[in-house]
């Protein structure tokens, strides 16, 4: 059997019991390395299941599925997924090629970062599409996610974007020389969403991010020090959430009054956060 | 200090190992047991936790919230969710009155339907808002629900639709006679959700829910039983899934290859659902 497990957000003990049952008796066991990280070491997560886990990086993943689903059909493999492993598509992929393979796969789902946002208060029957926000270079600056948080605002519903994460990427300098150097971890802040938010909605200049807009920055949710800070987009643009990993959540207007409630308490000014949600936010 | 604990979707394994700590040593743990259901019943629960369960019903969450929240201060109090304990509302509130009293309060995500509905192969990134379906009166037939599936397939995007749950309904009979007598718990079925769904439709005539609309039906997320069912509204209408929880959701037409080819798995007539995919969800 072919198990995806889903590990929670923050750390070792996140994990189901059930899942925990299957790591300690499967053949072999991987985690998924590149779509999240967990917030605490490999070596953390060898010591508490008192199994080697192999890393499984996207490379691993994309070439050499076989490798990783080698014996499937005969033992049990475990694939660790941080959070839960329905949220990056690229795991439903996997699922198809076992299935091609006849090999029996099992699902073990658990918290995701798409509920766990639910920590700021926010309904979430209220959000609307989830979009990601890539890292911004001097020559690329990627807009596509506005037009989708513009359909989310057009409704007045919520939007989670989800913010980049480069693990193992290589030095492009050496590679030109090469030679394969890869980059320290790199993760997006809610400081650096917020100032990119700002700056596409520089270039488009229809509303949807603008400045004033309210919007709640959260960080490790889910684990002991979970940060959540409240305020408009230019305080959150300063706003420090400390260690990874982080996301960010556009409030949209169609806000229930126990959600701006729960959410007004993490402001970073209240009276600011009272001025624009009595401006542009309350509906009657 | 009270913590949130969400218990996942499917049995007393899918704790996760930090909450199965908790519970065992909280001085004592409610189970909420009105807005989910666990597939197991509460005597497995307390045989695996070797605790006592108190069952929180809508009127004791709602009327006696002071004395769950109890000495909060001084020790710690478990209060189990099934799924995520943000997936309701109502648990907001709990935490809100908690933060009142100045009890320390701590959340412990867990796989939840609005994630856990990836298994049907569906990206959780092509959802647009959650909905919700109760059951149908001879007199009261509500459908407001109606207008945000049209906002979603507006936008091209799936929408999941919770299914309704009655536990504890008093008998109204009984009540006009001054007992309380209750209802046995009824669950709706994913046949039925269909029903309803070309029921509003042919009072709307919008076209948003037509019987020969794509849609997938999942019963028992998580569980070794777990199933899912693929086909039109017409179809889903007499599709038995068995014992409860269900849900369905209304496929989007903005759905990926990778997405149908997943889903199509499961359509009960494969040859129907890719006649009305390349009829009307096909996008070139």
């Amino acid at each position: 059997m072919f198990y995806a497990i889903g590990l929670g957000l923050a750390d070792e003990k996140d994990v189901s019991v059930k899942g925990l049952e299957i790591i300690k008796r499967a053949e072999r066991v991987y985690l998924e390395a590149y779509t999240a990280v967990l917030l605490v070491e490999k070596e953390v997560l060898e010591a508490y299941y008192g199994r080697q886990v192999i890393i499984a990086d996207r490379e691993m993943v994309e070439s050499s599925s076989d490798e990783i689903l080698d014996g499937a059909d005969k033992v049990d493999i475990a694939f660790l997924v941080v959070g839960d492993p329905f949220s990056a598509t690229t795991h439903t992929d996997f699922i198809i090629r076992a299935r091609e393979k006849n090999i029996p796969t099992r699902i073990l789902p658990n918290a995701s970062i798409l509920t766990g946002v639910g920590c700021t208060g926010l309904s979430l029957y209220n959000f609307g599409q989830t979009v990601s926000m890539v890292f911004f270079t001097d020559n690329w600056k990627p807009a596509s996610y506005y037009d989708r948080v513009k359909e989310n605002v057009a409704l007045g519903l919520h939007t989670l974007v989800l913010l980049d994460i480069k693990v193992k990427e290589p030095n492009l300098e050496s590679l030109a020389r090469g030679r394969i150097v890869y980059e320290p971890p790199r993760f997006m802040t809610v400081a650096q969403c917020a100032q990119q938010m700002i700056e596409t909605e520089q270039e488009k200049g229809e509303g949807i991010c603008s400045k004033d807009r309210l919007a709640v920055g959260v960080a490790r949710v889910g684990a002991d020090d979970q940060e959540i800070v409240a305020g408009t987009l230019e305080q959150l643009a300063d706003a420090d959430l400390g260690k990874p990993l982080h996301s960010l959540v556009l409030i949209g207007k169609r806000m229930h009054d126990m959600e701006k409630d729960y959410v007004r308490e993490y402001a970073v000014d209240k009276k600011v956060f009272d001025q624009v949600f009595a401006r542009d936010y309350h509906q009657s």
